[in-house]
């Protein structure tokens, strides 16, 4: 089945790299250090909570486009603010908000993609920018053969741009390209447009009790237990 | 010096790969299996003697953005119908086309960038498209962080989108980012938007008997041997 496969193209956020522990960890102890007191799960539980509305205002067209670090910035004081947290002076915040900057992979991560890079041209497909993806790569190690943000189309996924977008820079087939992610959205959008899709639940993603992707919702082309169990499954 | 150097962008051809040494190596020994009696160098220095009139074409506005694979597809009919070759099949013809997707890097270039990765991010600059630089980096071992094709920026180098276009990817100030080149008008116009700057003379890059570059022409940030000696210098 992974005949005819070429790159393999991940989402990265929950995917690739647990942004929720990771923040939660980052922030926590540098809270420790400056003295602040605040509770970061809830933190990054309501900054995560205002990124689909924001996508969907670019999507829509009511805001031009506006790159991921731009949205957290603008989402975190407002968080800020709905918790009655003044704001820190303005290296402070860019220090909170560049956290996305310094997510941990899932333990499988940095192992499966270069397991899989062996075989296969593999990036991400992330509606992160382009700064966000090169230093969480450096950070968590990801052997990325190019960052395919969707700041390089001007469109969030799942707009269809960002997929044919990845398949034209590869000049491939969109048979020959593969979207990897813990959505099923994600995958669906893809598999629409002709992309082969593989699912790996990340059931913790956010945090306990999560009710969202913890399964396969279509017979994906592969649906793997993690990034190294992908691996295995396309022989690498 | 090296103080406040984040990001190293790299020229390609000529720089990193040898195109002319790497395009003869591999058509002579594919044309003798295809029975071709066709001297290669002579297409290639053609071939390339028209890469500087496309690009001008390009960067005027006379032709609409077209990316190096369609500028080299063009070219490589032209040279030849001036050598009397009769065209190929389109099997062929893209066969050969793709050489430039599978050039050597100069035998100091994967190690040099492999150190310089470790305390750098690293990427091309190059006038190839992405698919070029994401096949030749597999082919060569050439561990980019990210791929800056110009074809991101549609524009040409030295115009200044391109060099900019990497500065405002990575949110980086255009003196935390260093161009490196083997040809001095490129590190011109980087140097002149506010990049620092790179020379390492690749003396035969066009065969024999080349008399351009074969030394840096301005007191650029450094001077190298090669992409190992630049490594040294900046302590990797």
């Amino acid at each position: 089945m992974a005949d005819g496969i070429k790159a393999i193209v991940f989402d990265t956020f929950g995917t690739v790299v647990d942004w929720r522990g990771s923040i939660i960890s980052d922030l926590a102890s540098w809270g420790v250090e400056q003295g602040l007191n605040v509770d970061w799960a809830d933190v990054v539980d309501r900054w995560r909570d205002r990124y689909n509305p924001q996508k969907a205002r670019v999507r829509s067209g009511e805001l031009p486009w506006t790159n991921l670090d731009e949205l957290h910035f603008d989402a975190l004081k407002t968080v800020f603010d709905e918790m009655g947290l003044p704001l820190l002076d303005e290296a402070r915040m860019m220090h909170i908000n560049k956290v996305w900057h310094r997510l941990n992979g899932w333990p499988d991560a940095s192992r499966g993609l270069h397991r899989l890079k062996t075989k296969f041209i593999i990036g991400p497909l992330s509606n992160a920018n382009v700064a966000i993806l090169v230093n969480m790569a450096k950070h968590a190690d990801l052997p990325w053969d190019n960052v395919f943000s969707c700041e390089l189309f001007q469109h969030y996924k799942p707009d269809p741009e960002t997929y044919l977008g990845v398949c034209k820079l590869l000049y491939l087939e969109p048979s020959a390209v593969m979207m990897c992610a813990a959505h099923n959205y994600d995958l669906a959008a893809a598999r629409a447009l002709g992309l082969r899709a593989a699912f790996i639940a990340r059931p913790n993603e956010y945090g306990p009790g999560q009710t969202t992707d913890l399964k396969a919702e279509q017979d994906w082309d592969y649906v793997a237990d993690d990034l190294e169990d992908l691996a295995r499954r396309l022989g690498c």
